[in-house]
């Protein structure tokens, strides 16, 4: 067997906006996990303004010590974008233009009915040596000292297409003996990073090839296992043996899913293996239980309707919460959420129904009942429950948590009746 | 009057699970944006991964070319935690236990009923000359040559929490005299950004020390006005005539509002204005319209009820929608749309209602009916409306657009009947 090598690689981002914090830099979260993906990584991201000066320096140390350079951003037609010079100057190069591709650029004016401009001209200006990539959008590549540079757009959809039509299976050419790498993940619902950790501290899987590692991820908590082996199959070995014994020592019943199987999407399995349908009650979260549930396609198989009552007419109207039960508990109670999502069952016509109310922020607290004070409600043929819970953060955090914490209680509520307190 | 100068500095953000792509760097796009609207300026930011030779080089070189050095991630307790001592190595410093911070810790561990351990004392060490800050996270202060360094936890609440209380303002002790800087964003509804870009063509503010940018943001378009000045009401002044030149420029009624003003604000507070209530009835966006209108403090002053009628059954039941019009027309249609409307008015007893139906994919779409296909309808006691939109992308991007679109018709609705296309 050969030998094998990681092959890792530098990539620049350049745009004031970044740093002035306008946008996030989505690219390069983008690129680092395309890469991944394919057994190549990053060790460095950099992220500089639009200055020709720094660009510059930042190439040319980037080039020294990477086995490739990615570089986006700053290649439009704007005084502002520097990238094409800067690139020129850091490997020594005189700025040429691509008569090729002038011309077809010329041609598309031209059919456009553009005059032809300055700032088009500039779009066919490259560093000597490099060769145009993509059509209608900025990019080129070039090769210096003998590491494959490529320079992509800053806009997304194009940065994305540049990346997995041409970069991608270019390195891979590049780079056929390396290291295969594979990423799963662990979905973990209802236990602290803590307790994970303490559960798995004993486990050590760098024998078999696999590093484990711990995100937590807002209400539910990763462990990601990462296999490097010499190929696919081998790394999916010992990815399911490694897997095996972390869903051992966490505990299956705590164990939701793996990769990219987000809770409504495991919830929407259950649902249509039972072939029951399902509808939703919603107060404070004012919709986002139902989007969650619907972001799934293919939902309608098994989601009939959302009611989104926040009033307390609406309440009363389409889910028959009885107005004294209101009255005399409040609209954020047990009784009321446990009435809603009751409600929502029988008026749909549906085998299962999920309600929740509470107080989102920022007012409307009280000291009995403080704001993220929410209850959540979930009915089936075989079970009702409903719980309180208290979230913290601001309004947004509030809705976030309580559709996922509903999520997670018609997950418990449709796999194992046992694991939740019934009334 | 002093003379000011720019104040820049680095940041530098540590962990492997960036650079794998696991997570998006939202810690520097956060810090970007406070120090920028405090007047601080980032030059650089470099992500380096838990390699402590990797760490120590980078931080030796930002701190030798910035004004300041904000440092996250790398601090915790376990083995992959290296920032601290390659701090030490950086600044060539000694790494010495804080045995006031350590004491604490003891005491703390006590009180839990956790066995002191290796992991525990090492969140005690510090590099020589360092102050711890923050209880009960990681996180210290030190200065390396008169340059102020920040070393923050990479959790995003306890940064955020340090980087407010803590990191900026002693920032602003450290450096009174510099610059202050303001920016305003216009939102532009309904215009494409090559023509904003030709509408502000001639505009030129830079004489009264602001410039003009442009930011795409999925369907609304923003223009962004930075000013540069000694005092904040200097900015202010400039930042307010370049404003009323752009406004002028792109027309006032395709602008609906300024910084954080996104459109469901807007359109609540037309609905406030107006004292008229509304409701919404949605298919293919699942609840999403809802809690858009929805996630503004104080929605129950104007929102009444949502109904995700996502099954025909449940448009009939809950909106009147004749279940011949969905025969003839389908339920993806110009009149069901409309009938979606008027039904949600009604039964919610308000007087404006919005209506979403739409094919969002990836399944689902036809030759005449395409995935990507909207209907959306808007009534008021004025004006009755229905659009049929073309969405591109996939099913999260169109429900997204959708939902905007959805905003963008409900607001000039509200705002003036004459822009809009009735029946």
């Amino acid at each position: 067997m050969e030998k094998r090598a990681e092959v890792t690689g530098s990539l620049v981002t350049v745009g004031d906006e970044i740093l002035l914090g306008d946008i996030p830099n989505g690219n390069s979260h983008h690129i680092a996990s395309e890469l991944r993906s394919k057994g190549f990584r990053l060790d460095r991201i950099v992220t500089v303004g639009d200055r020709e000066d720094e660009i510059a320096e930042i190439l040319e140390k980037s080039v020294s010590r990477s086995q490739f350079l990615i570089v986006t951003g700053g290649l439009g037609p704007t005084e502002d974008d520097r990238t094409c010079s800067a690139a020129s100057r850091a490997f020594g190069r005189a700025q040429v233009t691509d008569e090729d591709y002038c011309q077809w650029l010329r041609g598309r004016a031209a059919e456009r009915r553009l005059a032809w401009s300055d700032e088009l001209a500039r779009l066919a200006e490259l560093p000597e040596g490099a060769v145009k990539i993509g059509l209608e959008m900025a990019g080129f590549f070039l090769e210096h000292e003998g590491v494959p540079c490529y320079f992509l757009p800053g806009v997304p959809g194009e940065m994305r297409m540049l990346l997995s039509e041409m970069v991608i299976p270019d390195l891979e050419e590049r780079f056929p003996g390396r290291y295969v790498y594979l990423k799963q993940v662990v979905r973990v619902q209802g236990l602290f990073e803590s307790e994970i950790g303490r559960r798995l501290r004993e486990l050590d899987c760098r024998h078999m090839g696999v590093e484990i590692g711990y995100l937590p991820q807002g209400r539910e908590n990763w462990v990601t296992l990462f296999a490097r082996g010499a190929s696919e199959d081998e790394c999916r070995r010992q990815l399911a043996e490694a897997c095996r014994k972390v869903v051992d020592l966490i505990g299956a019943h705590n164990v939701s899913g793996y990769g990219d199987d987000v809770l409504e999407k495991v919830v929407g399995r259950l649902l249509r293996q039972s072939g029951w349908r399902m509808a939703v009650a919603e107060s404070c979260t004012g919709g986002l239980l139902s989007a969650r549930v619907t972001s799934v396609p293919g939902a309608s198989d098994y989601f009939d309707r959302g009611f989104v009552t926040y009033s307390n007419r609406a309440k009363m109207d389409l889910l028959d919460v009885p107005g004294e039960l209101i009255e005399v508990h409040g609209a954020v109670s047990e009784p009321v959420a446990l009435e809603m999502a009751r409600g929502a069952r029988v008026r749909a016509g549906a085998e299962v129904a999920a309600a929740v109310t509470g107080i989102a922020g920022p007012g409307g607290g009280s000291p009995v009942k403080p704001v993220g004070t929410v209850y959540i409600a979930c009915v089936t043929p075989r079970v009702e429950t409903v719980e309180k819970h208290l979230f913290s953060g601001n309004r947004e955090d509030i809705r976030g948590s309580a559709v996922h914490t509903a999520l997670q209680i018609l997950w418990r509520c449709l796999t194992d009746d046992s694991h939740i307190h019934c009334h």
